[in-house]
C-alpha cells in the first residue's frame, strides 16, 4: 500500500508557523479521512530535483504512487474529489465549489499576499507605507465582497466545502491585522471553520513538525 | 435551448484591451466549440445586483441556465470537464492539468499582477521604482521556473491543455515589458499556443466588442 506523502517544512520562523500552505492539504486529508506522511524540507536549502516535482520549489507536493500533483489548490480539488466531506456530488454544487476556490486564491488571495509583504518587507520605508493605504482599501474590498455574500449564510454555499477550507486559509493570512476581526460575520466565519476537528488536527500536525524541528536559536 | 452566457465588459482602456480575463473563457468555449453570448457590462457603472453573479463585481460570469459560476479559473475548468480539448480523460493525466492552472492563477499571477500594478499606479513614485526591482525579480523567479520546466516539451504537459490556456493568458499581462520576450522558449511557448484558431477567434471577438463600443474620445 501506497501512502500519500505530502512535502512541508521542517521549520519556518514564528510569523509563518500557521501558515504555511502544506496546512491546506493536511486540512483536506483530515476531512477526508485520508492518512499522510510528511516529507520534510529545509525551506533555506531544498534538495537538488525538487523542482522536478515542485516547478517553482515550493511547499506542498502531493505524492500518491506514481502520481505526484503541486499547488495546494490543486491537490485540495484532487483530495475533494475522493470524499464528499470536501465536494458534493452534484454537478451544479460542485461547479459553485470550485467558483468559491478559485476566488479564494485568485481574488482574495492577491491583494492579501500584497499587503502582507508590504508588512513583512518594507515597514522601516515610508514609501511603501503609503502605498499600503492602497493595499488596504483593496483586501477591505475583497473582504467585505465575502462579508456581504455570507449575509446570514454559516459557509459560502449551502455546507461546508473545499471553497470555505481554501477562504479560511486566506484569511488567516491577515492574522497580523485587525482587518477581518473588524467585520464580526466574517471573524465568526473563520472561528465556525477553524473550530473543525480537521482543522485543528492539521494546524497541530504542523506546529508540532516545528517545534520538533525549532533551531537551537529559535527555541 | 438555453445559451451560454458571458459577463464582459463593453470598452477596456487599450491598455487592457485583449487582457481582461473573459478572454479566458471565450479562448475556452471555442477551444470545445461551445456557442456564446456575450453579457455586456460597463466597467465603471455595474448593473444593480450583478454582485449577487459575481460577489466581487469582477468579470466574467458564466450561466448557462440556471447555473451561474465566477472566476475565470473556474469556469474554464467547467469547461474543460466537457471537451477533450482542454483535459485529458485520464485522471492523472487531469489532476497534472489542474496544478498547472493554478500554478498559472496562484503562483505565476501574483508576482506578475504585482508587477503589473506598480507599472501602472506608481510609475512616477521613486520609492515605488525601487520595489520594483524586487517585484521584476520574483517574476523573473516563476518565468524561469516555468521555462526550466517546458525545456524542450511544446506544452507544460504532453498536450495542450487548460493549463496552458490559462498559463498563457497571465504571461500575456507582461506584453508591456521584454521579461517574456527575453527568454526565447518562454515567447515561442507564448506564440504557439497563441497561434491556435480558438485563440484567435476569442481574441478577436474581444477586440470587436472593444471596437464596436469605443467612446467618442477613445476614437
Amino acid at each position: 500500500m501506497s501512502a500519500i506523502k505530502v512535502s512541508a517544512y521542517r521549520w519556518v520562523p514564528p510569523f509563518a508557523q500557521g501558515l504555511v500552505r502544506d496546512l491546506r492539504v493536511r486540512w483536506a486529508l483530515e476531512e477526508a479521512g485520508l492518512p499522510y506522511e510528511q516529507r520534510l524540507l529545509d525551506f533555506r536549502d531544498k534538495p537538488e530535483g525538487y523542482r522536478k516535482l515542485q516547478p517553482f520549489g515550493q511547499v506542498p507536493t502531493f505524492e500518491d504512487g506514481a502520481l505526484v500533483l503541486f499547488e495546494s489548490g490543486a491537490i485540495v480539488q484532487h483530495i475533494a474529489e475522493r470524499s464528499t466531506a470536501l465536494l458534493a456530488a452534484d454537478p451544479s454544487a460542485r461547479a459553485r465549489t470550485m467558483s468559491w476556490m478559485f476566488a479564494a486564491l485568485n481574488t482574495v488571495e492577491p491583494p492579501v499576499m500584497f499587503l502582507v509583504q508590504i508588512d513583512l518587507k518594507f515597514a522601516d520605508d515610508a514609501a511603501a507605507m503609503r502605498m499600503r493605504e492602497g493595499a488596504v482599501d483593496a483586501v477591505k474590498g475583497r473582504l467585505e465582497g465575502v462579508a456581504a455574500w455570507l449575509g446570514e449564510r454559516d459557509y459560502l454555499e449551502d455546507r461546508f466545502t473545499a471553497g470555505d477550507l481554501l477562504m479560511v486559509t486566506v484569511l488567516r493570512f491577515l492574522r497580523h491585522t485587525d482587518l477581518v476581526v473588524s467585520i464580526p460575520a466574517l471573524a465568526a466565519y473563520v472561528s465556525r471553520c477553524e473550530a473543525r476537528p480537521a482543522f485543528q488536527k492539521a494546524l497541530a500536525a504542523q506546529m508540532a513538525t516545528f517545534a520538533d524541528n525549532a533551531p537551537a536559536s529559535a527555541a
